[in-house]
């Protein structure tokens, strides 16, 4: 495992923009903020997703889009520098009124109403291409 | 994105009680110890569960119960003065024994063995009803 | 609710090794870094997966393995002693291509890319036997 002790520098809550895409609202923040590296937790709900798995054979992402409103039943990222902007790395899980469930690395999502806390931290972080994996990894 | 800065005041580690519920040992816990905000994250097994999803289009609330054991594979929530009592809005993923997965709001859930961290903020937070989503939000 | 209040000693990011546990690394992190007490979430993807979900009735773990790829939309765990050794309590919710979710108690999973931030709380924390769950709790 490699591991990084890090120092919180800001605490922070957010609401989302109503009608926002749910990762650019994080992006957004944290370049206004000045924030190169950060953990957030968040919960809420989207009018709709685009969600991606990896193909860990093929080393690319398979995309498979809900158009249908959806709670955030949990999502977790976090925020490094990828090309010199800010990426937000968010995994979501999303359910339907079924209690039905659906999750994954979350690309986009429209905001219905959105909650998340973040954390951002005093050392930056930044993503690296990764031969292994074929991903942008940091540390 | 409407975003505040905070300060965490305190840290806490709870173990739920079993046989009571989810939310409101949190809610209980809250008003015990003065804390009007914070955010909390957790994990364990519900006996059983009622989980919500929000009707985006007819804005109210859908309840599925789910009356049998499962896991509380994640649990995301913060907790905000509604009414002038702290409100614990609990979103949670729960599993069955072959894995499959029920998510959405955890309105009620009675606990078998729950695990929490929480975080309070110095600064109060306070839920109104906002027009657009028809729900209670913060910020 | 059993609660304690807790304060963190040092946070890290950590990049889990891939081929490695997911769990293990946790555990071999905390006892190389003296960590005794943690709270953790995290986030990735796994190779396999073997996923335990608690029989409420009979007092025991029931196993079902995912010999597959998987998306790790949401990891939360918290590390306490436990005989002695750090065990790193650890939930997941996992996701295939088509965004179909399994969830549980992560007993095992191959590591493909794994991104975990970790707290760790200057007091420590013990599992010992619960009469009426049947579990090793803390607090």
């Amino acid at each position: 495992m490699n591991s990084r002790e890090v120092v919180t520098s800001r605490e922070f809550l957010a609401s989302l923009d109503h009608g926002a895409d749910w990762r650019e609202e994080v992006e957004e923040f944290a370049a206004r903020e000045g924030v190169e590296a950060a953990w957030f937790v968040g919960m809420g709900a989207v009018q709709d997703a685009e969600v991606w798995y990896y193909d860990q054979s093929d080393k690319e992402y398979r995309s498979v889009s809900f158009d249908e409103p959806l709670e955030v039943a949990s999502c977790v990222g976090n925020v490094a520098m990828l090309d010199g902007e800010p990426f937000a790395h968010t995994h979501a899980v999303l359910s339907r009124e079924s209690g039905q469930t659906l999750a994954g690395h979350l690309d986009a999502g429209t905001v219905f109403a959105g909650e998340v806390y973040l954390r951002a931290f005093e050392e930056p972080l930044t993503r690296e291409h990764d031969e292994v994996t074929d991903l942008d990894l940091w540390l």
